[in-house]
């Protein structure tokens, strides 16, 4: 129960350090027979790996995820998967000089406070390093639920204040921000880069969809569906916010335009607009699920910055190092892999609902 | 794990339909050694019950919480907490019309989606009347947390459209909406009661607060101290969205701006700003934790919608009845309820964090 | 967590103290669409109940189990289910004189050194009348799993030294103490009664048997079935052992003779013998679940015993009022609920077990 | 939730098969500030490992615990603490055999019906390899409980029909079947060596003790410190039954014999016999934890048995191998840690009774 693990039925459990030999981790509860290679793992890590491209940091990691148990002859056996992803080129040197410094706005002063004793190398396990174990996991969960026809994918929509407009699917990995809107992804690029030069970070938010989700998932009345994936969206570094289907807009309407009214079409029930994100009451009702996440801009600037250190002085610091200047477009995947542990927990707890 | 239960190690249970007998709480965790009356339940009951004010649902329910365990001689023994409200007033016939049609942006299609039945009277386990639970518990929650000086309030901050411009928290129990500005509140409220003139509903948001909570809340990386709050707060019926701090308004910032510096003061440390919310990495630093939700407008209305009935035949719908043509005013103890309930059970697991 | 709850997926939480105003219990994660009534529960209570024969306490409890949610029209919802029991005839004033000191291997001194408060009354949380609450969850249970199949029964086959030499089950219901040798059973009861006479107590061994519980429940390699049976079994007041089909005298024998060796007949596998009580690695294997239980002479006894007072002085005790001289026959009706909680808990949970 | 975790607070999580890279263990909810070194793992893994005297297997495993995360500068962080044992000498080609032969009384046929698929190597998941881990997650809660004065050991006290006499801790470590009575240990070393000779195996009981434990360990009604222990030691392979002090001997006495009478010694209460094993309702008593486990023979035996094979066709298997003709000498270090895991995780939440 220290808070290392998520899900109820489709269980995940991360470890590691940033500055560690390695990071890992374990999928618990995972159903016997879905196909799964360290291929449909790497794929994934390599979408959020850092040094992908001019915009992301400058660290060169490999991120080689190895399945060390729980999979045999391809296909997974109901035993734990663990996977571990070994950490290269740290360098804790960079990292003396905030040793007893607390970053603005990072972990580090409530960690100190937490635990009294603190990993301050790299961030330690507050670093966004873990969230690989997270892409890891929701490879495993892709795997158990593309077969099932559930799609997830997630996009940037906003960076600072340039907001896509247009939506073209197929265009969002071709871009390095991904953002579905080819034309505002290359003024995205163009804000960040402003921003790195100057020393500074930016923010934006990212929206995730799964598409083909069946209608049903999500338990009432506390485990609902929506509130778990604010709970699992929000646990991700850096979100301070997130919403479902019109979200904060919803507000905005009169309950006669926000509702979404119900049609049949081909012999099934459709419905006429997606104020609800596909999601009522806490469950899914077979549209598809929306949710956005407000990203912070990366807290670890290169300008000077007063804070205080661990003895409780006054001090300034500047977080030099190789840091993303907008950790949106790496973590478009990390949310994918978030929403996709969600809907596989509530996918297999929904084999209970009937007799 | 049918998904009725929320927090680890203060740990809440709820159970009880609408239209059934009553509804109740089991609170289990509570530390034995504090001081809990009815007294101290009610007053939290009362300012969610229907029928307070001319806004809100004019069904007169009395809502009187009565502790059945866990309590004696006016402390609490370490045994679960059980408090049961009545249900009075039930008139299910009100719901005949309403038993094969499915209210959009209700719960009911995904409720008879997942268990193939559904009790239909007053929308049964979906019915908002599951959240005088909540306060309840939340009063004990409170009742655990005053004494180490936590403070927790919530207040109406904007209704549709018309925002709260200043904030004067001795204003928000004067007025019947609990906005914290007097004249915003009197135009919310004539907005309201033209929404119900109109057979239509409004939304809006509410923020929740946090005073005096000690830094070290929170555990990493997933039962973060934000996304626990995300998960408690979206469980709320009609919430479609949560934000910590600065939210969604964060992306706008640079880095720089964003990020809280510290100082000194009184030998204490300071935060020159709270665009983190009073949390960061996921553990409170002992700021003002500042949680604010969007809620839908009420899905109840008397205006004719289109649906589909159980048999997936085309349909129109009015839900008559009383309803709230806005919920905010009664969410918002709801909301303090929810933050309440995740704070306790941070607390007690906070315990475990050092040797 | 206050460890008031007992399965993951048919998650069971009890509450209520002896002499409040009732118990009840909260059984979440039931699948919808089981047909369950008040008379399906109330036949097992009556089972349990006090006064029911010359050997048991001489209180008339008339433990009427009243469901107050999750079904309806006879079945149930998927909600979750609250059974209450009202509690009669508590004469608190009986337990005056037992308010500061500790009887002897209670619960006494354990409660008031963990909480430093105490509900004396009736001894409080630590009653055996919790166990009400049990049967009736079991009831649930059995209403889950007779349809597939699984028949679950105890009886007890030893009372200090007399020991049950035959079985048959039509016998088990027709004697008071519940053993399955009716000829035992007779000299059993006439010890039961002799040591009534003489304020003392006596205890034993209960076998609860489950029959058609199909291959493959429990999870490797903590929520071993056998596991999850010993912990549920051993969560009952006054049992103090736990084993498995051969259980401790599997240590008599050789491999060769304790391995049950397996044929096939009429196409099916088939064991030749049973020292597993039907699980292997913690998975049920189709064979019949033999569990047995050592419960011990109950605590209360009239004689007078050496103890000390909440003020640590030392002091004596006799422990008058209306108690069982042997709790046997009334446990059975709970060992049988607790296996079936058990066996709930993972028939749903193996749900998962595949793709 | 596949099972594969134990405890709600100090949580301990493993992952591994026999044959595959390696076996791990995560330890999530231990508190920061312990001192934890790999020397600290190693003494208690060495007592565990095969090959460690002529009557345990003849595999040579190193068994060598790396900590990989949650320890830094030699004190844990609050952070998951995870531990990997490489697996060594894996001969795969000696079950190929076995692959498609369900061995009696072992796991393999309850996985084939489970799960559909089977890692038949050397057992997969549920070979005591598993165990490991265990231990090494043991010794951290060892590093937790031995600076509070809890103190646990176990030992051997029979082996088939020999029972141990005498008791002198001190001779526990000095004879290769780690019974407290040296002279006893002599003739069970002989019976297992002619056990081997035979091709056949032997079982016996194992008991456990926790000296210096404080009272008020254990949480009512379900999570009571017995029915933990029971689940926690009957979860370790072969073990077919567990009894909390005088245990199944507890029915053999009137209660006037069973129960613990009370004094006061220099100003401290005394209990005058422990037939509770120092558990009373559940919650530790301050008194000496005392749990015996009877294990079976080793099911993996030379001589030749009657089973079927995966096509559901009768067959014949004779065990080859290296197996230990007798588990309990290499069990006692695994029944040691399972009784110190479940006292930490208690330990932890019994910081949460009192306000």
């Amino acid at each position: 129960m220290g808070g290392n693990s998520i899900g109820k039925q489709f269980t995940v459990t991360t470890w590691g350090e940033s500055h560690g030999p390695a990071v890992g981790v374990v999928v618990d509860g995972c159903p016997a027979g879905i196909a799964l290679s360290e291929a449909m793992i790497q794929v994934q890590l390599d979408r959020r790996r850092p040094g992908q491209s001019a915009i992301s940091t400058q660290r060169m990691e490999g991120d080689v995820g190895v399945i060390m148990s729980g999979v045999f002859e391809g296909v997974t056996t109901g035993a734990p998967i663990h996977i571990m992803i070994k950490n290269m080129q740290a360098k804790s040197r960079d990292y003396e000089a905030l040793k007893s410094l607390f970053r603005p706005s990072h972990a580090d002063y409530g960690y100190q406070m937490k635990y009294g004793v603190r990993d301050w190398r790299g961030g330690g396990r507050s670093s966004a390093r873990e969230t690989a174990c997270r892409v890891a996991a929701g490879a495993v969960a892709r795997a158990l639920l593309a077969p099932v026809g559930v799609d997830v994918f997630a996009h940037v929509i906003s960076v600072k204040d340039i907001h896509a407009e247009t939506f073209d699917r197929s265009q969002i990995e071709k871009n390095i921000v991904r953002c579905a809107d080819a034309q505002a992804a290359q003024r995205m690029e163009e804000l960040i880069m402003a921003a790195r030069k100057d020393g500074d970070s930016v923010g934006g938010v990212i929206e995730a969809r799964a598409e083909g989700a069946p209608a049903g998932l999500g338990e009432p009345v506390f485990d609902r569906l929506d509130a778990d994936l604010a709970k699992a969206l929000m646990s991700i570094n850096a979100v301070k916010g997130v919403e479902i289907g019109s979200g904060f807009g919803a507000g905005l309407n009169f309950g006669s335009q926000n509702n979404d009214q119900m049609r049949m079409a081909d012999g099934r029930p459709v419905f006429m607009s997606n104020n609800s994100g596909g999601i009522d009451g806490g469950i899914s009702n077979g549209n598809t699920i929306i949710a956005r996440l407000a990203v912070k801009p990366t807290p670890s600037i290169l300008k000077e910055q007063m804070t205080i250190n661990s003895s409780f002085e006054e001090a300034t610091v500047k977080v030099e190092g190789r840091h993303d200047p907008c950790v949106l477009p790496r973590a478009a995947p990390v949310a994918e892999a978030m929403m996709l542990i969600t809907l596989a927990d509530h996918y297999l707890r929904h084999r209970s609902s009937r007799a």
